[in-house]
């Protein structure tokens, strides 16, 4: 009995049955949760039918079947579209749809039921796996209500009460990751002329992210207090370098995009007056004073 | 009899007591090895002696004092110009002074004594700590001979034969780090007009950091085959919601010329018939057709 009672309370429903929604319900389904599925086109239904999903025939079967409703839809239009009229009363809407912060809070506001925006930050792949990164935010009791069974796709982290913030996190790790890609792309190709395998490179390359990656909690610390000592070299220093690497890779035949772009970076930030800081004050050459909150 | 035989074998001298040489001498006292130290401003030896290393009173006697001789100096041109008439015979010269692969395999040829080539990846201050990164390139034999003494500097890594890797695996890495801190940076301004704090910011992207890593060394398996395939997103898609995140840059206030860059590569690979590859494909628009070793 209470096993049936806990096993309800866990139920959830994913609408919308994309590349995505597909592996979200897979997930939700591998760690035991009642699972329904709904799918504008309901042949996208039938795996995961097969799977042990309960196909809901209609949207408002979905809603019902479940206190914690899943959407991942196209774009918010779409969203707001397909459930002008339903009766999310009762509910806790997820919506891991792509948008703006705008958009979620907009959503937020008109629901009339609980909400949480979220956002996949670690590709489809791993969904269901503790290296799949989910950022979602909203109502904070909301998500400590319904963290045992969002945990079930991932890493689940909340960032705040404010519901936009999953969409600014989303976007701003996504630009964070292509950072690191481009740096990494035009390192294979500087490698690669120098006749460097791509995987020999990224075996060194991978083992040294960790330490990349240290530098940036030092970073933000310094941000926060907008305080920026020369401990790993002088803006200066790194601009010098950096011009190094721009020829270099002209020499080799490689496009100098990437590192011309930092040099550009460290230049701006040298005329800032921060030739003699650290680097980390490259940040306010990019952001304005609002940075430093 | 033997400890003592075993202490000599062990024995170290470095040349150049700047901010890293300083660090270089520190790392293999602490690490037990007999350890002499020359400077030409005698000095910086100071702090090292009160440490408990040797003082050579001449660069001859620093060579003369080891079967390993470690060198880091401001550049090529004052390494050469030091060791102009210097005996090095049955010696191993390890140069980690910065410079071009063409300077490291100039020296490796005309110094007459055995000869490595290194770089330090992570700053001085983690030097001998198993997280500060050393890369090393010249004769293997000669590289595994000292190993047990070159890792007292940390993680030590062999990268092949010829002594020019070391310099080009530096500036690759440099430029690799700088992707990445540029992606963080933007991304720290971004999220800092909305309202977050650098470091609350920072304890998520440092999470999300694995995960960017992991597509690293994916890219390079896919970039050695020449073959992208799309699960991660097609160019054209990652292309879109770069534009988004031009955009999002602008409305805030935020430089967007971190994301502008990665949308222009993206747009080289579309343009080269990528369009519909996976993101890897990103590595050909930058480097030429040498990068496919």
């Amino acid at each position: 009995m209470f096993e049936n009672e806990e096993r309800e309370r866990s139920a959830v429903s994913v609408v919308g049955l994309g590349q995505m929604g597909a592996r979200l319900a897979q997930a939700f389904l591998a760690a035991g949760h009642r699972t329904t599925v709904w799918n504008r086109t309901p042949a996208k239904a039938e795996a995961l039918a097969a799977r042990g999903a309960a196909r809901a025939d209609t949207l408002a079967g979905a809603i019902a079947a479940s206190p914690l409703v899943v959407v991942c839809l196209p774009d918010y239009g779409v969203v707001t579209d397909l459930l002008a009229g339903a009766d999310l009363r009762g509910r806790v809407l997820v919506n891991l749809t792509s948008g703006t912060p705008q958009e979620a809070r907009r959503m937020a506001g008109g629901i009339g039921a609980g909400y949480l925006d979220g956002a996949a930050m670690s590709g489809t792949r791993l969904v269901g796996r503790p290296e799949a990164l989910f950022v979602f935010s909203g109502d904070p009791d909301v998500f400590a209500t319904h963290r045992p069974v969002l945990r079930s796709l991932g890493q689940a982290v909340h960032l705040g009460a404010d519901p936009g913030l999953a969409a600014v996190y989303d976007t701003a790790l996504f630009g964070l990751a292509w950072g690191a890609l481009a740096g990494f792309h035009h390192a294979v190709a500087l490698t690669g002329a120098e006749g460097v395998a791509p995987e020999e490179f990224a075996a060194v390359a991978t083992g040294h992210m960790p330490f990349v990656t240290s530098l940036m909690t030092e970073h933000a610390r310094q941000v926060a207090k907008g305080e920026y000592p020369d401990d790993d070299g002088t803006v200066e220093v790194h601009a010098a370098a950096m011009e190094h690497l721009v020829h270099t890779s002209a020499a080799l035949g490689v496009r100098t995009d990437v590192p011309e772009l930092v040099k550009a970076l460290l230049d701006r930030a040298a005329a800032a007056g921060h030739g003699a800081d650290g680097i980390a004050s490259v940040v306010e050459a990019i952001g304005n004073a609002t940075a430093r909150v």
